[in-house]
């Protein structure tokens, strides 16, 4: 029998087959937006175990886990690390057609070469032991498993006080071919809601930054001297997340009277808290102009909403879910501010609520500017959307609404070392989509045009649009 | 020639004509939500005609009617049962691709065994004939179809003003297999836009409780023996009903002043209305939760658009539709308020508007507590979502979002006792899905495996939820 | 090698194929809502090249353009039409998977008889050369298009303040056997934001229907006198554009002062202008019910969202998006508020973003009259719907919340002589649909039943609806 995650998993027509095969499955990663920890690669750690690696920080596992009935105990508390793998063995067959059920098989596929069995409760031993040799090996600590999965480059999510150190520590390593560069992504100096820990963030801001942050102004000159230094170490993009996006860039002026409110420990009422970030919004959208970087909004995550667990676990892990409501106008408002004072960078806009999809691939096409191709993307589908239907509808509206032809392609959002199948699920996806088109009459049955597209987004399109090539 | 409705209808692939036929077909049906009267089964009505048990109160077959021009006469007028039913063939053409189609032969197949021929104006005399023949017999009364059909339990909709007397009665009848159970349903005292109709229902609700409704306080009071009396009737449910959600938990004293006014005839102002609302559904949800039972929310009608009609005809007769609108944020805090008083009861979340599906899938995923497996449910296709379509993407945002695993399924919400094929369909279109993800290598080809998950959608998990094995 | 458009395009299974080939193919073209200029067909323009007839005011294909970084300077600006086609040439390959890829072939096979290569760079020269010649030719001008393409009657789109010159001269036109019917869409008086553009409209309306304006009282006076101007010219419907739709009806007094205001020049506030202009669509429906003409609404457009094109090039030039937000109540109010006065007149809802199609699907049920039948239609796709996805959605929604079989069909919408084939599209993607179905046993296998459905969608129902057979 042929096993659940075989050569053609996913592509159901022979031109799908032959787009995956010949045109996509050996080109490499470039995986332009993640979470992984620079540290981990710099240490280029090795993992103990599988839970280790594939259970510790992963909250989409720690979901299931909960909504299946498995005690908090076993999910992020105190029992053993085979517990918890046991436990989560237990559960992988209840996710049946959710993504995890897919990822865990591909992941279990590449790299641990596991493709004979499904994980349940009667394999969970072997497959333990199995992985665990593998993780002692050196091709399966963090950066083995990245030059595995022939990655070629990464790019870290951080925070503008972060030393980067261990980006720098990276790029002085000559042995090791990945390229690790980082993200500057501010979202500390943005959330004034916890005035206490916003003063924190800013304190800290001006310790690294070596600026006494007394008025907006000197905020300003902070954060641009830490853009500048993400720039000094590579960086070519900055990412910025949203629940509902909002917009109201007021004066310069009611950005500075905000900053002095905060600054003395006053809370601001939500109008102004929305002045103060939409005018630091478009501030740092200029510098990501002028330094030639793409900025990223992540939009429509509902973060939090589990106080209880909130107090006793923090934020990410798990009890985040998708908001709705209306942000076309205030979008439209923010890309033509930028676009008027023509200081409108490369753009990427995701999404987590799948009922904006067409209303943001259309808005992408009202600042398309004729000179950079696919200059605002319609990102891949992100977080509760990186799974085959998410990623189906984000290909249709872009290619209904927009140019599929240059879109960038995937990216894990991941914070493991063991994601970078989601790639191949994506290409699979892809070619599945294409393919099945070309057999079907939809699309002209000529491979090399349809594979040319097919190697574009999987990778071409991402490095000239990042401008990786130079 | 295969009739139209055959054994294999909607089985598009051997594994999904395995699941249904080895696994599901011949289980009993739970339906836990449904509007019968439970009069019509204590007194075992029998029904005179096929307009008495098919057309009388079926308002979406008025509404396909009314779009198809036919008059009011012939819909919920003074005409012969005999000319509506001829009006109603006329139109069943006409409803090609809705379904009204699927379910107008599905229903004619079983109880009534005709499935060698389409209803149409030709077939429609020797059709009414037959099964009114039918009608006549024992096994075609409100009991007979029941118990034909192979229900076990059912769960009626009731006002805590009710006598419960025909559960009562029914209960009390050993001959009868099926257990009726009531629902608590207290719209009448929530909907206080009608000042005097809401002070009718307060007086109901004082005089049947036996108890002096003066303050807020002792409306709780008076809904909370109601609430006690419904236990003692074996009730396992509460249900809501709402237009856009909206939640505001305000201070008691909010709600209190709220009631004074409403009880002395005066209007309250929306802001008002919705604190004195969501004050009552925290208390009451904290007595579910006491109880054992589950809450469900019906979220997303926007009903009576039609003024001149809902003069004539009053409510519940074909002129409500879908409301759009954001609600993740008030839905969040009302199970948050309810968690974080550790008394979340079992909650059921069904939804009109299918753009609300994703988020409402990943709402649900914030409070699963890790002991009650599945505890917040994101509820099947509901009304204009009870169709093939509806059915595949509530199916599809579960299971991409959550755990379809452990999904507790279909449940007719009808008023008719000829809707029970509405779970045949369900279970259909629920095999199909997972017979050709089977089929396409999208699924583990382990009928063993699904299969059991299907039987656990189809009544396991039901039986378990809600507590029924005890 | 079969041509990518072949006879059997979009087909994919042998009912569809029947149903396309056997039922419809042949039928006539009713084009009940267009922008095509009525000069050019009372002249009957001569188009000097494919550019011309092709490029020039195509705004779908500017923003593709744009996109992929075409320079403006060959999209709207001063380049030769050679060069401007030789650029879309090289785009055309990028738009694989966007309707305007389908479109493309789709008109250059018909009329132009080109299906035997793919535009692209190596083909530009040699398809230009070959369209240039045609468009020499008798058959190839506006009217000898419209007669190629089987076109019975189109409706334009024009402002009560047009002459109706070029509609008076081709109904006078003897030898030309299309009608041609004025739309009575007066968006201009409707828009008030620009209050010294407003006045000019006003000043336009009352010098052509010879009024004094002075007054709320004397403008409806004067729209009237042009409502029933249009009428004496045939006209069947009027058309309104919306963004987010809302709706507060005020008193006469209120679009009284309203009026006063702007027109002594001063702004007055969004909430007076929705009062304003919600009292001149009702009263505007009132005259559509009296004339029994159909009233469209199309809702949902985010216009000119890019302020620097928009002062560069003008509205209309692909920089349009679509809205979001909620208006299921006002589009209820609406509706009822006509209703209860008996004055609602048959209404097309057009929708431009898809997360709105169900609630918009239910909604027109709400005001079925048991009269007209399909009174209330949901209309096809439009805009950055129309095309395979966007109308198999509104199809898929009208199927289950409606009477697919009374819809009216489709449209072209279009500026372009060459958009005919629009039609065939949505033909085609219906026969597929409906004959898939009916093979897979979801639809009766009943080709006669099926195949009068399909006519009456793709002609039947519109001249009946629009009363063209009288």
């Amino acid at each position: 029998m042929r096993p659940f995650i075989h050569e053609d998993f996913l592509l159901s027509s022979p031109s799908a087959v032959r787009l995956f095969h010949e045109f996509t499955e050996s080109m490499p990663i470039v995986d332009y937006h993640c979470h992984l920890n620079p540290k981990e690669i710099a240490e280029n750690r090795r993992f103990e175990n599988l839970t280790q690696i594939w259970l510790a920080g992963d909250h989409y596992k720690w979901r299931a886990m909960r909504a299946a009935g498995v005690e908090e105990r076993y999910i992020t508390g105190d029992a053993a690390d085979w517990e918890k793998f046991e436990k989560w063995a237990a559960v992988v067959p209840k996710t049946l057609r959710n993504p995890l059920y897919h990822w865990t098989h591909l992941e279990l596929n590449r790299p641990f070469g596991i493709h004979d069995r499904l994980l349940n409760p009667d394999t969970a031993r072997e497959i333990w032991e199995k992985c665990n040799e593998k993780l002692a090996q050196e091709n399966f600590t963090a950066r083995g498993i990245m030059q595995q999965m022939n990655v070629r480059l990464v790019c870290t999510t951080d925070d503008p006080a972060d030393s980067l150190e261990f980006h720098a520590a990276i790029a002085a390593d000559s042995s090791f071919g990945v390229r690790v560069l980082p993200t500057f992504r501010p979202d500390r100096v943005m959330l004034t809601a916890d005035v206490v820990r916003w003063n924190q963030s800013v304190d800290l801001l001006a310790a690294v930054s070596d600026t006494e942050i007394s008025d907006y102004s000197s905020l300003l000159t902070a954060l641009k001297k830490r853009h500048d230094f993400f720039a000094s170490h590579g960086c070519l993009l900055s990412d910025h997340g949203f629940g509902l996006f909002s917009f109201d860039c007021g004066t310069e002026s009611d950005a500075a009277e905000a900053f002095r409110k905060l600054r003395s420990g006053q809370e601001i009422s939500p109008e102004k808290t929305l002045k103060f970030q939409s005018a630091l919004l478009v501030e740092m959208a200029v510098w990501d102009h002028e330094k030639n970087w793409t900025q990223q909004l992540h939009i429509g995550a509902l973060r939090n909403n589990n106080r209880r667990a909130f107090q006793k676990l923090g934020p990410d892990t798990g009890f985040d879910s998708m908001i709705d409501g209306a942000f076309a106008l205030p979008l439209s408002r923010f890309l033509d501010t930028l676009d008027q004072k023509e200081r409108l960078p490369r753009t990427i806009l995701y999404n987590l609520n799948p009922n904006a999809n067409d209303m943001l691939a259309t808005m992408a096409g009202n600042f398309q500017d004729g000179k950079t191709p696919g200059k605002i993307q319609f990102g891949s589908g992100w977080w509760f959307l990186d799974q085959k239907n998410g990623m189906e509808q984000q290909i249709e509206s872009l290619s209904n609404q927009g140019l599929l032809s240059l879109f960038i392609g995937m990216l894990t959002d991941s914070r493991s070392f063991l994601s970078y199948t989601r790639h191949e699920y994506f290409r699979r996806i892809l070619c599945n989509l294409l393919g099945r088109e070309m057999d079907q009459g939809l699309l002209p049955n000529e491979i090399g045009l349809v594979g040319a597209m097919v190697q574009d987004i999987c990778l071409n399109n991402a490095v000239q649009y990042l401008g990786l090539s130079k």
